[in-house]
């Protein structure tokens, strides 16, 4: 037998699904190894999903788009308690990537009952508890004696933390704190886990000491009795109902009536409180980014993983799906051979590529950055922030954008809950509103654009951080992509730096301006960032944002060794520049630094490369190696045996259980026949 | 007491809410009129709202998204048999507009168990049954003695008519048609209401006469009993499963199992088969495009009322809600405060009125090209078939985006079903697809405008239609919108003009470049179409499109009288013909129309009409005046009172029936107690 490159063949299959895979000019495990980091990530996900495969007790008991919201949440935590026994039989609980593909297979994207307790709870025990604290709470944690989440959010207050209005005031005479909801906008809302499954959450809270307010503070609360689970007295909680996406997760609202708990909850590790009431400032009050960080880095792992799969779902149904007579004597045509087709889905292949890419990068500077911090080098942190704060915005954007591309792209099917694709779509576009609504997060990373420009303007270009060094750069007159077409990408960069650059200092021209004529710092930005300029303030960082994304493209392509897979990437890559380029056209039209020919080279770059891909689309998705247990959809079956199936799973559609329905039986029924007297 | 111009101020309203609606510049009333087409339009549909409030019956029993798939379909039905037997207490029965405002007031948008019965299956026996066969099953439709619907799509067949693969086999010997579905794709699926609710059905079929294949045709099908509603021997039927949206109605597949009817059920309006299995042609074989275009034109207007309520619930709350202070000294600032959540409501609100008045354009145009038709005059339908396929793309596509903004604009109750923006945009978005899907719409509008083009390149841009005639004229060498600022919208329009003329001839010059080549006419269109330009045959397509929606905008406003309102609009029409033009720049970039410093020129605009809509924004919205029955959304409530309310409904969720949830009690809590062991 022939050894295919594409190691997703099997007997079977749709032959119009295999004739795709047989095109992959390179081998989709080698390309699963740069997706997932290493050749050892990739095997042990396919060991790892073999044997999930052999589980059963893992598996769906039926597809989740045919159960209520209670009944995904029983299966879950069926599942999560199965799991705390067998976790060990699978994974390494240590490593983190094997516990989120294990998650992902098991559990799904739809959350679960302890989604916050591992991401939260016991960070936030781990960074914000003393020693002495961690001891009596985390065993007990990690053991699952105890659910957990973190409450932070209230019903009126979002990203303002110094707006919150939950209060905990010290009573020095029984040494505790009273925790309280002074109005409703004060509950404690949206935090995962808290309605139902929780029964200890870290809340944060106004600290009020001898009537002085400290500001938002972490207190570790319990909720409910250990034996009952019955919420104590005092507290007032529950689901916050039923949400776009993401139901297996019981949001909840949090509510505290003079609730008493002990001085000792408040989590010391930084600040500390006496018991007569002395406060002790932690050594240094500087913002702690990591945390934000962090969650912000792993996301982008997140979104590219949800926006390959939609894509997988949806690339694999255009190979198997026929319609239309390109020339009449011939059968109908696969839909992927459509340009429409291809643009629609090729694009955000890249883009995902891109994403998975970036986000790799910024993990491993995170930890650069991490490690740089114990040695004393704290600014490096805020540029990243700055940086991660630019790219969760675009990446959960576009990500949404070609997750909903690739559903209309399967056309009716698409909108069916058996394409999953919807229920994708739900949960990754929430992440354009949560760890920081996407507005904030541009103008974040704005003003931090700014504060370089003014390091440029003022002579200063050397000390800009490595991430925003090319501001200080002078650009060409105009761009040269076309003339000199083997730059390596070179030029494309140098383009896409120059309309960042361009918007980058035009943005803080306006703000200086302002200053210049005498306004305050503070007056100036908000001049600048809310009255006039906002827009023009969140291009510049969207544009530094998809510059950095290219660039991460093109470094990772220029480290692969892997002849055949450099050159899938390679196309991949020129697909990419040529595509976003195009985007974002307007901006290096306007001053002349791209010409309208340049454009139609684009134009004409983006076509060739569609054709390009055609033969490795399906394995360029075969690669991110998601088990059809995973991708829980029946248009993106591996086999390919899409309509059998269907039909197959509207039969098991709960309204199917009965020939006739009651609501035909109590109210159709007899309104025809009345009508028929 | 002062008379309020806005009509929506009550007692007991948010006073942040009451504030906006005491800046409105115009009378509601009035500019409802505007919006509904008359003054007695909108008076109705207040008369009406203002009866169903007072109607609890007709009222939701509980919020929709607390209910499951069967809940919300019992409950329709349940409302549906009242409806039936009260209607005429409420409307006008005979009155379309009246029913359309019952049906979305009362049943909502998530469809009903007997959506399709008037809008497809009545139409579709009206148009296509004999008389004698309308006498026979008309009236019994009418009064709903039968529920019906129209089955046409197969599970492996959409759009493609010719390729469907059910057969209906006319059997000499008994003079009957045999239905036969040869093999699972050739299941009828997806066709509303099929699954569940009907007992009759049109299907179309293929069919044969004397092993001769005479194309797709309808036929009436009895499905179910009509005693027992059980499915008749021969007949596999059921509903396809759950969907992103829509979920009420019962989408169905039917497959028939050499399942005969009468040679007389074959609808004979057109074509004739005789009992000796004659075949009698109809009249006039012309492809009939009215049904398509009524409805692609209806479809305007429920797409604006969809992307008007998502806007007014998401403007309403930004008036309510306060989030970041702008002066530290200052309370929190109304997020419609921030220009960021002006730019992304306040074009919508535009685009909103701008395609309600372009459907209502297009539906005056459609009964003119009808009556037109009965005078002999056929050509003018297949120019406005051409408009619609355009209308729709475009309409549905900015639609859904702007759904999608309006509910991120909400921050994380946005993404709560306590919004109800996520199902808006759920059933909104399912436009893009049903009634043709998008792409395929655009090609059909660009093969018209190609043909169009061809006229002009032959010098007889005389025979243009009145739609297309701006492709004859030659245009300006630059566009003048900055010089002739008081032009009445006049160089706007030019400047839509010249970019999507030379975007239309530039596709036509490449189709025109094969045919010279010596490619056969369709073999040039498909490679136009198919192979390499298909992109640039699009974007002509969407900019004849927009340039129509911004001439149908001009026209409406040039024709108001009333000063208020037509100040007013004309602020939101300045704010659209800048946007949109923004949105297509680099078109008019690329060959010079369009300077840099009128590109600035234009953005300055955008701002300047943001400020100036804001103190109209909540009150351009009130004037649609959606009751909150009819909108569903705790965010969106006349009163502005959004969080106690949305503390109630929280309450009232599924999920909080009971303290301790059955998955804690049978799987948490045992999993917790045996790790305390």
């Amino acid at each position: 037998m022939v050894q295919n490159l594409n190691k997703n063949i099997q007997e079977g299959d749709n032959p119009d699904l295999t004739s795709e895979r047989l095109t992959s000019t390179f081998n989709t495990n080698d390309m699963a190894a740069q997706i997932w980091g290493s050749e050892k990530r990739a095997r042990r996900r396919r060991e790892i999903s073999a044997k999930i495969a052999q589980m059963p007790e893992l598996h769906d008991s039926k597809p989740l788009p045919f159960m209520t919201r209670e009944e995904k949440i029983m299966e879950s935590a069926r599942k999560l308690t199965i799991l705390t026994e067998k976790m060990g039989q699978i994974i390494d609980p240590t490593d983190p990537a094997e516990l989120y593909h294990l998650n992902n297979e098991v559990l799904g994207l739809e959350g679960n009952p302890m989604a916050l307790h591992g991401v939260m709870f016991i960070p936030a025990l781990s960074a914000q508890a003393s020693d002495e604290q961690q001891a009596k709470w985390l065993p007990r944690a990690l053991r699952r004696e105890i659910i957990g989440t973190y409450a932070q959010t209230e019903l009126g207050h979002g990203t303002n933390l110094q707006n919150l209005e939950t209060t905990a005031t010290y009573d020095l005479a029984t040494q505790e704190f009273v925790l309280h909801t002074p109005q409703i906008t004060a509950l404690k809302w949206w935090p995962g886990n808290l309605g139902k499954s929780s029964n200890y959450a870290v809340v944060v809270a106004h600290m009020i000491i001898k009537a002085k307010n400290y500001g938002p503070h972490p207190f570790m609360v319990q909720l409910r009795d250990e034996k009952t689970h019955e919420p104590l007295p005092g507290i007032t909680i529950g689901d916050i109902g039923p949400k776009m996406a993401y139901n297996i997760v019981d949001n909840g609202f949090l509510g505290f009536n003079k609730y008493r708990i002990p001085r000792t909850n408040l989590l010391m590790r930084h600040t500390k409180v006496e018991a007569d009431g002395t406060y002790i400032k932690p050594p240094h009050a500087k913002i702690n980014y990591s945390a934000m960080v962090h969650v912000r880095a792993y996301m982008l792992t997140g979104q590219a993983i949800m926006l390959a799969s939609a894509l997988n779902i949806a690339t694999r149904y255009s190979s198997v799906r026929r319609q239309g007579q390109i020339d009449k004597s011939q059968p109908e045509v696969k839909v992927l051979e459509y340009q429409t087709q291809q643009h629609r889905l090729f694009p955000s292949i890249a883009r995902a590529y891109a994403f998975q890419f970036a986000g790799a990068e910024t993990v491993k500077l995170y930890e650069h950055v991490l490690k740089e911090m114990k040695s004393g080098n704290v600014s490096l942190m805020a540029d990243l922030h700055a940086l991660t704060s630019g790219l969760k915005s675009v990446v959960t954007y576009q990500t949404g954008e070609g997750i909903e591309q690739a559903r209309m792209a399967c056309g009716g099917h698409g909108y069916s809950m058996a394409s999953y694709i919807s229920e994708i779509y739900g949960v990754a576009i929430g992440g354009c509103t949560y760890e920081g609504e996407n507005m904030v997060m541009l103008l974040q990373l704005a003003r931090y654009l700014v504060k370089s420009a003014a390091l440029v303007k003022s002579g200063q270009s050397s000390k800009l951080g490595p991430l925003v060094a090319y501001l200080g750069v002078k650009s060409e007159p105009t761009s040269l992509i076309d003339r000199i077409p083997n730059s390596g990408f070179t030029e494309y960069v140098k383009t896409f730096q120059h309309v960042s650059k361009r918007q980058t200092l035009k943005a803080a021209d306006m703000f200086f301006g302002l200053m210049e004529k005498g306004e305050k710092r503070e007056i100036a930005w908000n001049k600048c960032s809310v009255e006039l300029n906002r827009l023009a303030f969140s291009q510049a960082s969207r544009l530094h944002t998809r510059l950095f994304i290219v660039e991460a493209f093109v470094r990772r392509v220029n480290e692969i060794a892997d002849i055949r897979i450099k050159e899938a990437l390679t196309d991949l890559l020129h697909l990419h520049v040529n595509y976003e380029l195009l985007d974002i056209a307007s901006y290096a039209l306007e001053d002349g630094f791209l010409s309208a020919s340049q454009l139609d080279y684009i134009r004409d770059q983006v076509y060739l490369y569609l054709g390009k891909i055609r033969p490795n689309a399906v394995s360029l998705l075969d690669s991110w190696e998601f088990s059809d247990i995973e991708l829980r959809s029946v248009l993106g079956r591996r086999d390919g045996n899409v309509y059998e199936n269907l039909f197959k799973w509207a039969k098991s559609s709960p309204l199917n259980k009965t020939d006739v329905l009651p609501s035909v039986t109590q109210y159709l029924k007899p309104m025809m026949e009345k009508a028929r007297l």
